[in-house]
This record gives C-alpha cells, sequence and structure tokens, in this order.
C-alpha cells in the first residue's frame, strides 16, 4: 500500500523496523540517542548550541502547539493568529479555550498572509504580544513566510509562535535569523519521516526558562520541560516518553541527513507535488490553489461535479489500487487530499496518477484526454 | 535483556512487532480495531455498553490525569488529593497548575489510606467536589482500595476520580459497581502490557458528554473527546494519534485474554513479586513496605547502607548481567525499584535475583546467608 497522506506519511522500512524494541527511556545507552536527536533537531532548525533548545512533548502536534501558545503567550493576553486554513483556525480554538485572547487575522486559504497584513494587525492593537502562524497550511496546501511576517513581527516589537508541523525539515527555517521567534513546532510524523507520538519544540533557552510555572497547565509547561531536562544534566523528560517513536524517528534522521538534508528533502517533495499536479490536470482535476500558491507538502484538488463520484467511493477505490489518502478534506468546498510527503517519489506520484486515471473510468466520471 | 522497570515494561514479541507498520489512522480498517480496543477496555474496566466509553488521549498518563482533573473538576473547584506516594503529589501539582484546588490527604507511603480518613477529611470541608486517588503508588508500590474509598466518597454524595495506570488489568475495577466513579485512567505501557503513546480513560458517557467545553484546555477535554467521537459514527479521534502504540496494544489485549485476563495477570505478578521479594530478603535486602501492604506491581527495597553500594553502580553493574532496572527512586529515603510487571514471569525473576547476588558480591555488599 502506498500511503499519500500528508501525514502520519509513509516511512521507511528501516524506520518502522526501529518500532519493534523495548527500550528503558531513562537507560544511558537512550539517553546518548536522545541526546542526539535533539541536538539534530536545534540544527535543522537553525537554532545554536547554547542558545536554542529542542523540548519534545508527549502527544499529538495540537498538543505542543497548545504547550506553545500557554507558555509563551500570557495568561489573558492576546495573540494575533493568521487564519488561511484549518490548522490556523485550530490555533484559535486552542488559545482561546487556553484562555488566551485570539485575534483573527482573516486571509483567504487560497494564499499566503502578507507582511503588510500583519504589520497593519499589529498596529492597530498594541495589547497583541504574540502572532501565531502556519508554516505550510495542510487545509489547502497554502504556504506562509515565517521570515517575511517575522520582520514584520520584529519591526512591532512582538513575537512570533510558528506552527511548522507539516513543513519542518522540508522547508527552510532558520531560528537564529530570527530573533523575535520564541518558538517552532513539528511533529515527529510529518517531513522527518518519522512515525506519530511526539511534538516539538524548538525554543530560546533564555526566554523558554523564564516562562517556567506560567502555562496554567503543569503538562503543557515547556518552560518546566526545559528546567527538568537541565537539572537532570542530561535532558531527561519529566513524564513517559513514546520511546519507540523516539527511536524510529533518530533513525529516520540519519535517512534525512543522508538524503542531503532540507534542500534535498524539498526538491524530491517540490518533484514529486509537480509530477502529481501536472498529471492530476491532465487527468481533469482542478487544483485548488493557483500554481503560483501552490506548496509542496499537500495537493487539494476540487472533487469532480459529476454523478458517479463520492469521495468515500473514490477513496476506497483507490485503496483497492493499492493507493490511500485522505478520506476527509478541511477546505470550505469539497475537495480531494493528495500528501507530497514522506519516504515516496515521483515514481510513486505517477504510480498513484495511474491508479486515479482508472478509478476515475470506473466511477464513470468523463475526464478530458491526456 | 530482561526489563523489570515498572512501565514501560518488557513486552511479548509479537506486541513488539505490531509496532513496525505504517497505518493511515483514518483508514476503516483500522477503525474497525480501533472499536473493538475500546469495547475490550471498556469490559476490563467493569463499564457497560452504552453507558461507559473509552476514550484514548495520545501521550503520558501524566496527560490524562490532568484532562480528568479539567473535565469532571469544575474550574476553581476543590478535589481531595490521596497522598501516599510520588504518583499522589502528582495528581496535586496537575490540579493545582490547572487552576482547581487540591486538598491534601496525607497519607504515609507505607499503607493504603482508610475509607475512614476519606469520610473524615470530606465531612470536614462540604466544597469538596472530588476524590483522586493512586490505585496503585508506583513509587512506594503501596495499594489503595477504591472499592472502600469509594463506598466513602458516594455516601458523601462525592465524586471519584482513579489513577489507575500502574494498576489496570492486574488488579480489580468494577466502574458498574462505582456510580460515584468520574473516571478510572490508565495508559497503555503498564499491566496491559502495550508500548508507550497512549492514555486512556473510562468514563460513563452522560456525565462526561455534559462536561465538554469546561476543561479550559481543547487538548485535554474528555467531553470534546468523547463528543467528537460520536459525531464521527465510528468514534474518530480529534488529533493524529500514536496508530502503532494503538495496534501493538491491540496485540497486546489479544494476550491479555487469551492469557485468561485480570485474575490470571494479578496472579502472575502476584508470584512474580513473592518470588522477587523472598529473594530479595535472603540477599539482605530489606523490603520498603511490611508484607502486609505489599502490592504486586513493583518491589521497592532499602537501598543496602555499605560503603561500596551506590545505585547507580548497582544498575550499571546488573545491566552487564542482562537486568534492567529504574535508575532513579521516589521514596524519601533511598530505595531500589524492580518492577514486577510486564512480560516476564517468576523464573525471570530468579534470574535476577542470582544477577543481584553477584552483584552484591561484586560491589562488596556483605549479605545474609541465603
Ligand atoms: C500545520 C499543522 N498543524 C498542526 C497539526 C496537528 O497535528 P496533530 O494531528 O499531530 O495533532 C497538523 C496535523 O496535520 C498540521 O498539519
Ligand atoms: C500511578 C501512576 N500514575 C501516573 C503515572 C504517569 O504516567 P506517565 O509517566 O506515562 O506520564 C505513572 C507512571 O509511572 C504511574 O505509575
Amino acid at each position: 500500500m502506498l500511503l499519500l497522506t500528508p501525514g502520519p506519511v509513509q516511512t521507511r522500512p528501516e524506520t518502522r523496523a526501529a518500532m519493534a524494541v523495548d527500550i528503558a527511556p531513562w537507560d544511558p545507552d537512550f539517553g546518548r540517542e536522545y541526546t542526539m536527536i535533539r541536538e539534530r533537531v536545534r540544527d535543522i532548525a537553525g537554532g545554536m548550541a547554547g542558545v536554542h533548545a529542542t523540548l519534545p512533548l508527549q502527544g499529538a502536534g495540537h498538543f505542543v502547539v497548545e504547550a506553545a501558545i500557554r507558555t509563551f503567550v500570557p495568561s489573558a493576553g492576546r495573540i494575533l493568529v493568521v487564519s488561511n486554513g484549518a490548522y490556523g483556525e485550530r490555533m484559535t480554538r486552542l488559545a482561546r479555550e487556553a484562555g488566551r485572547e485570539p485575534v483573527v487575522l482573516a486571509v483567504p486559504d487560497t494564499r499566503g498572509v502578507l507582511a503588510e497584513e500583519v504589520a497593519e494587525a499589529l498596529a492597530a492593537d498594541p495589547a497583541i504580544s504574540h502572532v501565531g502562524m502556519v508554516y505550510s497550511e495542510t487545509g489547502s496546501g497554502v504556504v506562509n513566510d515565517p521570515a517575511a511576517v517575522g520582520a514584520a513581527v520584529r519591526a512591532a516589537g512582538r513575537r512570533l509562535i510558528v506552527d511548522a508541523v507539516s513543513a519542518f525539515g522540508a522547508l527552510p527555517f532558520d531560528l537564529k535569523a530570527q530573533p523575535e521567534c520564541d518558538v517552532v513546532l513539528f511533529t515527529s510524523n510529518k517531513c522527518l519521516e518519522g512515525l506519530p507520538g511526539i511534538g516539538f519544540a524548538v525554543c530560546p533557552m533564555e526566554r523558554t526558562r523564564e516562562r517556567a510555572g506560567l502555562a496554567g497547565s503543569w503538562s503543557f509547561d515547556l518552560g518546566d520541560v526545559l528546567r527538568h531536562a537541565e537539572r537532570s544534566g542530561w535532558g531527561s523528560f519529566r513524564f513517559t516518553p513514546p520511546v519507540q517513536a523516539l527511536h524510529a524517528f533518530g533513525v529516520a534522521m540519519e535517512a534525512y541527513l543522508a538524503e542531503g538534508g532540507q534542500p534535498a528533502r524539498l526538491a524530491r517533495y517540490t518533484e514529486n507535488m509537480r509530477v502529481l499536479r501536472a498529471g492530476a490536470e491532465r487527468l481533469g482535476l482542478r487544483p485548488y490553489l493557483d500554481a503560483a500558491h501552490q506548496g509542496p507538502i499537500i495537493l487539494t484538488l476540487h472533487q469532480p461535479e459529476a454523478p458517479g463520484f463520492t469521495l468515500a467511493g473514490f477513496v476506497e477505490a483507490l485503496k483497492r489500487r493499492g493507493v490511500l489518502i485522505s478520506n476527509f478534506y478541511t477546505t470550505p468546498t469539497p475537495t480531494i487530499r493528495i500528501g507530497c510527503i514522506g519516504a515516496v517519489t515521483p515514481d510513486d506520484m505517477r504510480f498513484a496518477l495511474g491508479a486515479m486515471a482508472g478509478v476515475l473510468d470506473e466511477l464513470g466520471v468523463t475526464r478530458r484526454a491526456a
């Protein structure tokens, strides 16, 4: 089965195989491996030794997003949330329920936010301390630019929180060039091609330490995660970690570095997307985004308006042909979502296109000639 | 390597092997497996179909404890926490930081709480809505009795939260006989012998539904977990689950049922503990708990007062002989912790005792004759 969901992604056989072990998380042998993982992640984020720290948090990406908001945005404080898709909306809800006041900057989900729009919203409301932004919106596939937005945030004397869950490792990020950034977030199971179970925050240590005890949640206090790690001498976690997912993530990072790191990964995903998008257009399927706004992570297509077509039927028929895609969508209008990330290549995309062609025929959906 | 930590535990080969797969969490094939897991867990908790629900939550046990407190104890409300060990203390901290007011019922960590002590504390403070209790205290190994305490809670018209993280599946629990119980909690990696990554709450559905939106955290709102699952029609999770850990947990539950379920598991662990405790005493190591208060989950031993002994040295030397135990302790005085749970047998305990004897000799710790 070829997995083309935008995370959890298809992994390499050696990454998956690394899950099948018993590990005592507090054993020094694992501690060394864990230290290496945190250092490598910090480096990928453009962080600096002694200045930035990688803070792993058990659970899903939503958890580490909530933890970041709780840790850095003061209780009852205001955060401007860029909202051009499902994950911006989720950040808004996470902030509101955590007792922070989200101010929504609504942007169409068909383009990235402009730095000027952020600058304007910040100028209009001096009580906003933070901007929260999704790097790659996994709803439509649109990409926001953290460097450009970050410059506006910095100029306004505010702070930035970046949800890079579906971008990290593929799209570039340079924490040392973004001193306004309190935290960049991601999970084990997207562009670094590990298995799900753990979120990561990469943060400037000094600011993070100062925020310990202010999150209104012990579980989600990244300041306490850091202080605990520092007290232990080797970066120990507070609570039982998903240690197999961490171990496999270490193996996945070896493959990442061997492939050539971020530029190589971005190149492969971009080529996956390009092949898939062009092929889908040839099949008569219309992309949700203009080519200029198409990100490399996920291709979102309008569902064909044909009597024989249902998303459930399409997904089920594709699965019978060996390709598994998402069976839900998060755009305002009905779409099909196909992930371009994971241990998959342009040839896999060609295989998927062949399967899609067969399914459209099977469902009796008329398609343009190739 | 023989893993004798009180969780993550040693697993069976077929359980670990089940981790090494890619799974799309929203795929209907996995949905069926996931439904089966939730039903089996509900049954093990003594819950009833249509009345009680199993609510999985991504992450560690601390997270699901915080989620339970946030979901059921009103904001700024009071919870009486039975405190006879490290995990009672942790529950207190989780409650306080979540904006609930913990009232600590301090009990020595060498015995279980008495139902009368709970009744008295509740009579003294009508503002307490809930009692929080750890079933098996993984600090000292002492066991509290949820049925006896529950009766006192019921008589006082209050509600009960049971942290059964290190007890569930081995010590008996019967939710249908405890209508005062809002929730019983556990994780995948203790007595059910799965791998870490996911916590479980088993709750009465009607009460849980009513509490949706009141947790002060979207991530930790068990009411929302339930509502979302119900809306989906098949129990879908809100956020990416550690789907490999869930799949392996399903395999572990097959083995659990094949072994004979809770009575069989309790019998095996009790025999593990009995063999280990008797053997340790023969080696001159003094148990932390009286025999009458010794639970079957973990054996805690006083560290020998001998010049050659350090915990780190002992653990390291044992590891060289193939036995891995905890390298920290959570009792007020220095102890050694050895887990009696996981896919291990009395013969494994005998093997561990042989290794311990060798290590004590190696460290020059005089020991009584066997
Ligand atoms: C951009 C983005 N943010 C946050 C999340 C949430 O991650 P999780 O599903 O692990 O909670 C996702 C998941 O797809 C995502 O794509
Ligand atoms: C009784 C008890 N409660 C809670 C926990 C917390 O679980 P975790 O380490 O998964 O956060 C543990 C872990 O050992 C435990 O034994």
